[in-house]
């Protein structure tokens, strides 16, 4: 039984780990680089241990020196958290051979987990439906264009190097191809030193539902219902709700029982996320499982009344799954907004800096998972993912009301934050009436609808950034527009 | 429609009134007494008026000034939160007289409930079980010697002047009821220059049980499920819990059925709470309506679903109740621990002052409403219920660790709480095992078992404190042995 767990993570997620832990009479060893010295997972933890400097390879990242504080502060399990290592199957190797036990799934499924090419196999083995495209990578421009003639345009053509809105193209026929078959190879091997090019079939008007799902180390697997995380701004979710507007008891068990398939597929244990995209005609298709506690984990808690981190413990532990799929229900409705440190209308710059105040909504249906308090910095250093605001409601107009109340509650001093966009998403039309899709923000003129918001002063913001707003919004408008990766399946994530 | 309420109240129910209120877009209007312009309830409020000095009587119970506020402020309706005018059934009438929509039941019902001789024969009336006694005030010492003999000893002797531990006897025989007849009536003259004795069945080891009930202007009355509120000290709950171990289905539907039928012999609207004693053997007596929102009313909404300050602003409009009794169904366990102002071990003496830092709980299954921010202040003036801490779990152990969890992340800089008694009790064999009762502190000596762990070092607390507590705990011992109060339904309450 494990009786003391080192959190090789920080800020909320951290607190989210010591906080399970805490309620289980559960010992908790804290990390921290030299940034975070003053942090709150720090003061919250049992033990907390200086393991290097700011820059996460120095810290957060060093896989050497966690582990030594795991060895000599004698804890026996390690939680990852998400981002830095919890998706690194070396890290998870490193803690089996030193038999700490690590909170995730094996090192050979998580390693099979990220291999895009091996995983998309074995999904076709376990007849789960992925996106049409190439099997493999594609060995020339004659094939790259058989196959999308195959699949029929639009198609994507994507370098597996790329990242950021590199090394992808969009291409309607042949010729836009041929074209952009020459670009991505450049942009790939000027980038890495070389190419690796995918077709895949580009899907309009998508939205991102993916399935928490969980699977003990005896075989028993079940989904814990769906999230729509449809919007997203450059593949970064922004806002996620469970359930989907899209998705009704029917498909809920149908696309669940594929999901249950996929874990088995990569003999996966613990907690995990398999993401899809559903297209416009109601067609999903996998896009990849993540392999760790995802940040939006709180919707479901909410909807399914379960401590997923209590579940990832029981399942390190050995034990069972303590339920069966149907006992399941899901119960009322839950939205998340992740709020960030980014000024929206500096092209969402990271706006860091000391917090001498800070107001944190509560009340009925509402949670704030963050490790912000008064006095408080936020680094340059990490993740620009201040606080999960998380609301809940019998009905999805409760959960929305009450996150539109919530955001309104929100006080940050210091620096910029999402709160003003997802109140002008939160209050419009479109989502409200659940017309959601990964291009959302650009299909909706969102940034031009703050902009007015702003101006008719129904959001509170000062004068000069409402004049900030006013002058980049075009130049906003235009970098969303250019951002086709915003609804394609392709992304190298940090969560 | 209600479109804007003024709220005639401070701290954390004026904030949790003022919540639902924005969710639903409904305007909102704070008054704050002088040491409350500053206080949160102002700062969230639409508006906020200064309605006069510190002294409750000069602001908050200033029944002609507040009234003067909502014509100004153009309010349409009031919510009176709970203690002030909440059971004042002149300022409810004078809410009528000019078209104000009170948010509570009408002037007259509420009159009944505040009258316990009238509400006592319309409950005996409509078959709801009454402590065994006295039915009206007794003439004279053999009428009291009489009764007594007709329902058997222990009983009790009580002034319905007295107050706060005066003008109450426990008479075992003949002897001390003659005895006790003497005493009450001369501490209740030397009171108030008048006796008016009831003598009343002593019942042990009762548990506080009480319902919450709600009630529309078309007659439709439903009970959304009891509550335990056992752990008290001199009459003042401090621990509630939802559901009773000793409630079960078929208790609940039983009891249930009475409490419509209580709601329906007061002509009750809107939501109330049936209070009850449950005797050692089982059985359920009546106490009394409390005609208000209730301190506790969280725990009842994190096991219905439901929001009960919108149900409120429902019935209020004129709405059905937009449910069924069958559509309740109770979801879980909740836990609530009131964390009041004051030192355990000066006998619960308020702790007022600034609070210069503080720390409030979070996380999954965690609500705490509270008016504490850094650099607020605790007003001697008013109650002492600083924050209501609110756990959830899908089990009574997952609610009761992540209590404890919780209480160990508060953290108020400045005054002292009841923080560690409430862990010492949390942590109790008796308190788990829900061996419950209104003497549960001095039964299983908890004051004690407080210094004893304080001096095991199992909670934080300075070592003048422990020193304190040593010097202080005979003395307090004896207080809460003498507080025969503590086990009756005699009370003046403040909420």
């Amino acid at each position: 039984m494990i009786e003391k767990v080192l959190i090789a993570n920080r800020g909320e997620i951290a607190l989210r780990v010591i906080r399970t832990c805490k309620a289980l009479g559960i010992k908790t060893v804290a990390v921290y680089s030299d940034e975070d010295y003053n942090s709150m997972h720090v003061k919250q933890a049992s033990e907390a241990y200086h393991i290097g400097e700011a820059a996460p390879a120095k810290s957060y990242l060093n896989q050497e020196k966690i582990l030594e504080v795991m060895l000599s502060a004698g804890a026996d399990a390690v939680h990852p958290g998400y981002g830095f290592l919890s998706e690194n199957d070396d890290f998870a190797r490193l803690c089996e051979k030193n038999k700490i036990n690590f909170i995730g799934p094996s090192a050979d499924s998580m390693n099979l987990c990220g291999d895009k090419m091996r995983c998309k196999a074995a999904m076709l083995k376990a007849k789960v439906p992925t996106v049409p495209g190439s099997p493999d990578l594609v060995k020339d421009v004659e094939e790259a264009v058989s196959i999308a003639n195959d699949i029929g345009y639009p198609v994507l053509l994507k370098s597996v190097y790329g990242g950021g809105g590199r090394g992808i193209r969009l291409a309607n026929n042949d010729k836009e191809l041929r074209e952009g078959f020459v670009s991505v190879t450049g942009e790939s091997i000027a980038a890495v030193g070389k190419s690796a090019i995918l077709v895949e079939k580009f899907l309009e008007k998508t939205r991102h539902i993916e399935y928490q799902m969980a699977r003990d180390k005896h075989g028993n697997t079940v989904h814990i219902f769906e999230r729509e995380c449809s919007i997203q701004r450059r593949n970064q979710k922004l806002i996620e709700q469970t359930p989907s507007p899209v998705v009704d008891e029917e498909i809920r068990e149908r696309i669940g029982e594929i999901v249950c398939n996929a874990a088995k597929a990569v003999d996966y244990t613990n907690l995990g996320t398999a993401e899809f995209l559903r297209a416009d005609n109601g067609d999903f298709y996998f896009i990849e499982i993540n392999a760790r506690l995802q940040v939006e984990h709180p919707i479901t808690e909410y909807v399914s009344g379960l401590d997923l981190v209590k579940l990832q413990l029981d399942i390190a532990n050995g034990e069972e799954i303590p339920f069966k799929q149907s006992d399941l229900k899901m119960n009322g409705y839950a939205i998340e907004c992740r709020i960030n440190a980014e000024d929206t209308f500096l092209d969402f710059a990271p706006s860091t800096g000391p917090v001498p105040n800070v107001t944190i909504p509560a009340g009925p249906g509402v949670r704030c998972d963050t490790y912000l308090y008064p006095g408080c910095t936020v680094s340059p250093f990490y993740d620009s993912l201040m606080a999960k605001l998380v609301t809940w409601g019998q009905t999805f107009e409760e959960s929305r009301t009450r996150m539109l109340a919530a955001l309104n509650d929100f006080y940050i001093q210091g620096v910029e934050t999402s709160i003003p966009l997802y109140k002008t998403i939160l209050s419009s039309e479109e989502y409200k009436n659940g017309q959601l899709s990964t291009d959302f923000l650009k299909r909706f003129d969102m940034i031009d609808r703050l902009t007015e918001d702003l101006k008719n002063e129904k959001i509170d913001k000062s004068e000069a950034a409402i004049a900030a707003a006013v002058i980049h919004s075009e130049y906003l408008k235009s970098r969303i527009q250019n951002d086709v990766s915003a609804s394609s399946n392709w992304k190298y994530k940090l969560d």
